[in-house]
Formats: C-alpha cells, sequence, structure tokens
C-alpha cells in the first residue's frame, strides 16, 4: 500500500525540495486595490521578502515610516515618490528603481502611480 | 571656515542618511559580459542582496549549487532554465519569475538567454 503522507518518509533533502516556492511578481494583481496589498514571499528569523502592491495610495499626511529594520525596497511596475525626512526633494521612483532604507532612516511614500498599479518588492533585513 | 567633513559633525541620523543608496537595476549593463557579473546591492551580517548578470552563461557541466544559506532569486530582464537535482523538468524562468530555494536544495542553471543579457536579483539569508 503506498504511503498515503510521502512527506513523513521523504528525506531531508526531499522536505527541503518541497519548501522550494516559486512564483511570478506580476501575477494575480486585483483591478482594484482599495488597500495597499502586502504579501510575504519569503523568510526567516532576519528577513522578510514582502511583495507590495499600491493603487494610487499614499502614506497618510503627516505620516513617516521609521522602521526598526533596513529596507531594500524596488519598483517593479508603475512609479512612486519617496521622500526622506529633512530633505525638500522627492525621489521618483520607475520600474527598476531601488533604494536601500538603513534603520530609521524616515522616509514616506508621497504619491504612487495614479493609472496603473505600482508593484514592489522589499526585503526588509 | 566650514567643516571640510561634515560626516565627523552629522548626528546618527544624518549618518544613517548618507548610507542610504540607490540605483537602477536595469542600468550599466555591458555590451558583453565574458564572465557573469555579480554586484552586491545590499547587505549586512544575515544577508545579502546581488544583481547578477549573465549572458547566454550556464552552470559547468556536472555541477550543482549546494549552498549553506536559502536563496530567494527572480529575473528581471531575459530568461534562464534552472534544473534542480533529482529533477528531469527544467523551470524556465522568465521576467518576475521567482523561485525561493532553501539550503542545500542542489541546482543548476542550465541555460540562461542566448539573445539578450539576463538580469536577476537575488537575496541570500
Amino acid at each position: 500500500m503506498p504511503s498515503l503522507s510521502p512527506y513523513l518518509n521523504a528525506t531531508p533533502y526531499q522536505k527541503a525540495r518541497y519548501m522550494t516556492r516559486k512564483g511570478n511578481i506580476y501575477s494575480v494583481v486585483p483591478d482594484r486595490a482599495p488597500e495597499e496589498i502586502f504579501e510575504t514571499l519569503a523568510e526567516s528569523g532576519e528577513v522578510r521578502i514582502e511583495r507590495i502592491i499600491s493603487d494610487a495610495h499614499a502614506s497618510p499626511e503627516g505620516f513617516w515610516y521609521d522602521q526598526d529594520e533596513s529596507e531594500w525596497v524596488m519598483v517593479l511596475e508603475g512609479s512612486a515618490g519617496l521622500r526622506f525626512d529633512g530633505e525638500e526633494e522627492v525621489l521618483v521612483s520607475k520600474p527598476g528603481d531601488w533604494v536601500d532604507i538603513p534603520a530609521h532612516v524616515r522616509h514616506r511614500v508621497e504619491w504612487t502611480d495614479p493609472g496603473e498599479k505600482t508593484i514592489w518588492v522589499a526585503v526588509f533585513y
């Protein structure tokens, strides 16, 4: 009789293989996103990789991100304006633009693209 | 007399701001890359974020990556074929396709796009 739970009989290598996951960063983007969407693509104790979908969202008036973790973030589709506390200039980010933000560097999303979804990949570490 | 080294007088917050770095993942791709190009975009003790540029490269015959770290990797431009030890099927990866590979899951790059550079972003964690 074949095992009903092959996982139980798997070798450590096979178990690791089962944990190999995949996806496409552009897939299953909803037509409308009333709230920003945050999805964890991978994580361990020290790192979290997220896909973020913004639909013309911006940080609330007067709000600053002030994070305990560093964040490396890249725009893949759409566009966004990032502001850093103490700077006048807004950093306009287009597909492929990345920024590595040390912990506690206060920043906010001034705007995201009004015409299409903005897809980000972010690594918190 | 203005300070010759404003960094020395900077507050901790200003020092962190100086460490905020940015770039574009598609920028400055050489016309030809005789060897694969690996660039570290960000790192800390626990994580390393790399841009990798392949120019029709493949892993050497019989070679398998067998890494102590997990790797989350995404193709941004071009295409690639990934093979996992013990599997016949090659995982064809196109722009936006990502795979999260646990430590010690043996894999190799069977091929990368012969017609254009393949740009990857990889997070080792």
